[in-house]
């Protein structure tokens, strides 16, 4: 049985949110199950001296804002600029592990509908109410969620994923790992599908 | 007859080396002509506060530096990282920019036969010696050419060409302009094709 390829993102990077999107499918043309394992960039960055796309020197930050939507489009990906940006995805990212615990496949359903929200439909998952509706959207019971991520445990979990994305060099999202091989950006996708298809190059 | 590709770069920049090996065949398909650009990220990164791949963050750099390689692989390009890196590419953009004003073809000769000895033959082009030996190898006069980028106009040249750079927002290499739209990266080249083949997207 071959390994799970591991997919760490932040429910804040745009670029996770377009590679979200395939990699399920991707995996799948090549027998692999996705793992999807979240981390928080502004934790990262503080180690690694990182900042938002968008809060680069203006040329950068204005190509990123460009590319976003034109990678979406290219992707074939619904997206819109979210009106606040980036914003703080610990409670999505501990709902998100919550979730896991009781259901897998309802967790997966949580990420890509919260990955939505934000992404295409300017829902910020800095707002309880947005967690709360989104918990509705899947089939699960709100107020359970919400007093689920505030579980010590819950919130140890996500600490200990944290850490260990630093440890493993994560900088940035997304990360995919393919039989310990890291790639970065969902630029990547095409050589990881060259890996899967065809092992390591 | 449809405008040119702009292709901005920097000797210095890997990622410029592996896009300089696909995009005029690219451009070819669809029917374009490639204009090379130099430009200096070095100076460029004073205004933008960039630094170079291997100069970030230990996780970063690392990963940079296995990605370098990787994506040549990918790309089936030679590849082979410089002992020496990044290095000042001032006089091979000003040779570039000499052979030129002489010969359109033979400069776009000298700029694959640059890349390929800094990016697979360890070869520093900041070494007047192999400048020197280039000329010879690309069949140019290398007394004249060394004059060449000595004169004040090839050195205002260039000076323009990385002050039109920074205007347009350029910020890395290689920066692609397809009818004025902007792509950075060689891994942005599926995009430009899209752009080319099928316009605005």
């Amino acid at each position: 049985m071959p390994t799970p390829i591991e997919f760490w993102f932040d429910f804040s990077s745009p670029y996770a949110y377009l590679a979200s999107e395939k990699i399920e499918e991707l995996a799948a043309r090549h027998g692999r199950r996705v793992e999807f394992k979240p981390t928080l960039l502004g934790v990262i960055f503080r180690t690694t001296g990182g900042v938002p796309l968008t809060e680069l020197v203006p040329p950068k930050a204005a190509y990123f804002a460009h590319d976003f939507a034109r990678s979406a489009r290219y992707a074939g990906v619904p997206f819109r600029q979210p009106s606040v940006f980036p914003i703080p995805t610990v409670n999505a990212a501990r709902a998100f592990l919550w979730l896991q615990d009781k259901d897998g496949p309802l967790a997966v359903r949580f990420l890509h509908a919260a990955f939505r929200a934000y992404f295409s439909q300017d829902r910020s998952l800095a707002e309880p109410e947005v967690l709360n509706a989104l918990a509705t959207e899947i089939g699960t019971d709100p107020v359970a969620m919400m007093r689920g991520i505030q579980e010590p445990a819950i919130k140890d979990r996500l600490k200990a994923l944290v850490d260990e994305s630093i440890a493993r060099g994560v900088f940035g999202a997304p990360t995919i790992f393919v039989d310990g091989e890291m790639f970065w950006g969902h630029d990547r996708l095409p050589q990881v599908e060259r890996w899967l298809a065809a092992g390591p190059f």
